[in-house]
């Protein structure tokens, strides 16, 4: 049996009467409130995660990698994990392709199998930060930015043969990721590999089809310890308003300096109408790549804020901007990790869309600070999650996902069906 | 009419069935996760943070000050402030005095004031990082630690008539930042100003009164920006270690350089059994000073976790350290944010009593970090609040400290009294 | 007797045997590498650091002040302390005036002052980071960016007065650092404030006089601890970018995170044209305001590297960007910092003016990064000090500033001038 | 030929006269200021730095790594390399291991390789950051601190069998890092954590031989992300001081939090006579493991100018403590890298030997931090390669090491013996 066919209604009915009167309770608290429940679980529904292929297995450090047994060995298997977590949590229905670790080389199968296993696929993800066997040229020394030319085709070259997988499997979205940079001091020089680099993604977006769109990512260091090409929220505007009008950012949570106030970042991207895409994790020292929410919930919460903020000042859904969860499964169970990743996502939006938006604007032209503040507390300190549970009811997944997970046995199942030594492509 | 006098019976009848609903409800919850609320209750009421004397005027930075009108101009009025707190909160009774901004030359008078207001005296603060008029030498290059034993010596008297005012009001804590540290390499010897502090400790300590204990914090920089003569836990607990045993290590909150881990160190410290105490606040970037929970709330809920869970431990009461807020209140009401940071305290407090020990330390054996953050969300996302109205409803405090205040027009009341521009004494 | 008209001839005599000993040595071995040391002699010629009016007495923190004695009492006399730097330096003779601080309210005395004298005036500054007595509306909450547009008319005013009394002098630059922003989360509409900020300057620059130009500067934090309006280079560029073709960033060393890449942000900026001025200054925390040079020389060599290699990519001179040091003398004898700033600023543009141009490019296009920090390393450990010697004393300066300061108790002299309570406007 | 008996006589020759020229004018300079330029050249003989096996092939990040070819293939090619770093640098003449990546399984003929490429054995270090194939338990969720007593034991036995390697081999020193910590809040319980690792200590050091000295080292992140069991100078200090007299703390210069004054820590932990040994590398954000000097040359001295005084007022040699490169080379040519590094490292010791104490002393005590200032950027700026160059020519290494690499071809010969895919083992 193929797992995401699993049905929850057993479990959910177990555990019914209980959530049915917290649901009851919050929704007649927040009601009063004149919070309409009904509109968040719509809300919920418009609210989509995309899980990258590479976020499957276990991940690792430069120190070594844990595998803990039952990763998926292929795409195939890849897909139908996201097709389960999608089942179980019904947030999460469509896959992030990295190229080339998962390479659809059958598109039509995949596009089938995508189809019964109800998922769609999310941005295509390119990669020059490693070589790969075979390869002619090296990226040791950048790729996009490289000094020689004939890397610089290469790189170009690959990014529009992961176009090209892309739009086979009907997405629209490059998302470009540019680890290249320097170690030292002298080693680049600084503003001619950004130029380079301007050019390299001209010669990209040129190139790729009407409707794609490009993600260009920032990142202050890692790999390159001394200077990265793009390396912070103002380098990839500036390429991105060079580059055209379907190029724009995308923001990375683990990828800031620290004490950066992300939040800020956010809002003043999204005013510029050239926020395009986010990944979300979360991290305490540098891109550690941990479970989103794990370490700041509150900082998540702040950041929903301004993104619900945002998007409504410009009446955009929020399915126009790119959800994407890029975490490192380092010790917890790939799947598990998704899962809390999930509902901690989740829970930062609803807890930003129950602010009460003109108490807040009232207390901001008053300036109110101590007021302010105890409206943000009021949407934070409320416990949401009856909420998420009644999504998932409603949706078909489950009312605990991890408890689901667990009681079922599922990480076991996996391992039964692919054996304790199975590993992942990716990190 | 004296303001701590003022009730809030009224207040609270007309929120009163809101509030049974919601507690009676968190109640039944809880009570289903076999947590007893009853002696949630009771630690709450051992649970009491000291307010300093000099947080209850506006604050400022380098830049500038913008006073907000209404601040108390003398001793008795921040007393008078403090009992107003604690009439509202229940959980701040007692006052800690920074010398020589707040000198109770008529102890007589005062501890007969701080009788009638039902007051208690915390710690007592020296300061060697101003020089005050008339003063025979500079701290300009240092107190404790300074080079020329002059100098020591007048600091080295300044703590102990600080411990003598202490003794007088009935209190038995010196608490001690020493600011003193150097602006420039080469500017002192590292080693040498860490001895002569080291000396200066134990010249003061010898003179104490046997009952007294000594708290000795630690800051990394500012107001020096080079080397602080006590940086780190590390150099606080080797002079606690050196200085005697009722000599401990002071844990200031916004006193770590980024991405510190501070939940370990209290947790470190506290098993060294040389934990003193805590200065309560919260901060983004450097030292800060903002309200306690209002960018980290997670974080003060760790912190929490680990001061209960290593007081347990050691089968210590709450109140075997002393807890203070130190906070700067720049542009909030000063007494609007000793509320708010005194909510987020309890919270937190409340947040890591509820922490199911049992199935955390069973997911802590058996290694399983996604239970384990399971059990810690499930403390923290849930909605506490009801259980501190309660408290403070039994206590004949204000359901809602800041809507009570507010609504009160207790700001007015005291800018009446005292005037637009009234001055407290501080930063 | 005005120290600025004293002469340095004597001392120099008595230390010029040594000197020409190892300059001449110091000259024959550039030489052999090709560097010719009258054009580095020229370039220090065309290179100018301006003195801010607030930085020439003692500087201070929240926590306290140390006056030292004998600082200037008014306008008057910082202009003389700078006179008297540039005469022992000779590469400062210009002052940049803080409003209101130091207001020319009788201008042509004031320029007169300064022909005698020989000084220019550089860029003017504003300030609405304070509230000054008897002004009509508070900076509290903001300026540029305050709610109320009342405010934003005042602090705009403000900003033309400044702009007026500089074009007075004969000035042509309005520096602009904003401390608005907020101290805890919600206060502040962030995208709203950014907007207000970005009118307000359009407003400021519409009635500039024409060939006026505006550097706007930027910062992370302090005094606001958790979202300053223009926190980072890429908003000022956005600002920049949209008020006009004569507004342009201004980076000041202190105002970055923890681990910036200041260099890589001065070689971005200086390649997109809008970089306009420079602030000079050290730190190892946060805004430390620190004597230049004094904790992190080598990145200062590599930012004057960025500025070397950019400026003369685009074929302009060091004068087209505005140079100043922005510090803060708390400890040490202000003029005495200033002096060792200069020393360390000439270094490290010597040092960056001495790179092996051909063969870091050579090292950069071959991929070598241990050879182009070889060729760095090269020009960073050379010590440079006799060509600056000899500058100064070719231009009647002294050879050893700080020597010849203290030979020449100059301090004493000036305590003797102006007593030593003597305290100047500022920080 | 074995390359570590090539010969730098010719190459020397050749450059001979423009370092006589050098050398003396230095020599000169020197003796004016009352520095003896014997004594350093004596002092540099006494000051030997360990290359570890794991440095002389490519290093690589989490995201890939990068051969460049001829890296060694086993101990006696990595042994090799060492001989010929020593042979061109002549302050390297020692070797440590890493177990397993390097067993030296028959000891006998190590030793006698050793023997004829007149290398020492430094310190051993062991691993338990990674499982080995066929490893019993595993170290996912850690070593030494591990919940499970087996774990614990199987992490202690391979620390004494590392030791017992290192006796066999003739070294003394156990170099112990442990990467144990957890990646989310309440992974672990943390007292009970730093408890068991503690017990764990305890058992290894009763277990080594009597002469038999243990280095503790602590870092505060990577590879886990939340609480790393050591992380500070004080949790490794606790440790020490607990295990025993022969048990002092390791200093990583990459193993610090932002902004962390180092030179202050190893001052402190100097001065309490716990300080062991000292790994050397370079970082702008984290742990980058760059070259020794190529980001902040100035606190490498200032780090040596506190090691300097803390031994002098010890009376101790520099060979008290153990010195060690620890450094990750992923672009550079590993030996260039270990040249450059060990270029960087006697520098500042050289700059910090030449310090005129005296006078330094005098500034203090006086409160002079601008004199002091003086005092150390006297020394920094000096440029004191001739005395390098020197020492190695003394020695029969060469004038200049990088150039000398270069001109003989060196990698290429090791290519060619070895093959452009050779891997070395390690990260």
């Amino acid at each position: 049996m193929l797992l995401p066919y699993l049905t929850t209604q057993a479990y959910n009915d177990a555990h019914l009467a209980a959530h049915q009167r917290e649901f009851r309770f919050l929704s007649e608290s927040l009601q009063e409130k004149q919070v309409d429940v009904e509109r968040l679980l719509e809300k919920l529904a418009g609210f989509q995660v995309a899980i990258p292929s590479w976020a499957l297995g276990t991940g690792g450090t430069r120190f070594g990698r844990f595998p803990a047994g039952g990763e998926p060995r292929n795409l195939e298997e890849k897909m139908h994990d996201v097709a389960l977590l999608d089942r179980i949590a019904r947030c999460c229905g469509s896959i992030s392709l990295h190229i080339p670790w998962d390479i659809p080389s059958d598109s039509k199968a995949i596009r089938s199998l995508a189809n019964d296993l109800e998922l769609r696929f999310d941005a295509v993800n390119s990669n020059t930060f490693q070589d790969q066997p075979g390869q002619a040229l090296s990226y040791r020394y950048g790729s996009l930015s490289h000094v020689d030319g004939a890397v610089r085709k290469q790189a170009i070259e690959h990014n529009l043969e992961v176009v090209r997988y892309g739009a086979d499997l009907g997405t629209d979205v490059l998302s470009l990721w540019l680890s290249d940079g320097s170690n030292f001091p002298g080693q680049n020089n600084i503003s001619g590999a950004l130029e380079r680099t301007q050019d390299s993604l001209a010669a990209i977006y040129k190139e790729m089809p009407g409707e794609f769109r490009m993600f260009i990512e920032y990142k202050p260091f890692e790999p390159n310890f001394y200077a990265t090409v793009i390396p912070d929220w103002g380098t990839a505007y500036l390429l991105a308003e060079r580059t055209g009008d379907r190029a724009s950012v995308l923001v990375d949570l683990g990828h800031h300096l620290p004490n950066t106030n992300i939040e800020q970042i956010v809002a003043t991207v999204l005013s510029t109408g050239k926020l395009g895409g986010f990944h979300f994790n979360d991290s305490k020292y540098a891109d550690d790549d941990l479970t989103t929410g794990s370490i700041r919930p509150y900082q998540l919460f702040l950041i929903f804020h301004e993104l619900v903020s945002g998007l409504n000042k410009k009446k955009l859904p929020l399915s126009s901007l790119g959800w994407m969860i890029d975490a490192s499964h380092n010790i917890k169970d790939p799947l598990e990790d998704l899962l809390q990743a999930l509902e901690a996502i989740q829970l930062a939006l609803l807890q930003a869309l129950i602010v009460d938006t003109d108490a807040l604007n009232a207390a901001q032209v008053s300036n109110d600070p101590a007021g302010a503040g105890e409206i943000l507390y009021d949407a934070f300190r409320r416990d949401l999650r009856p909420i998420l549970a009644e999504y998932r009811l409603r949706k078909g997944g489950a009312l605990s996902p991890i408890q689901f997970f667990r009681e079922h046995g599922l990480r076991n199942e996996l391992i039964k069906q692919r054996g304790k030594k199975a590993l992942a492509t990716g990190l």
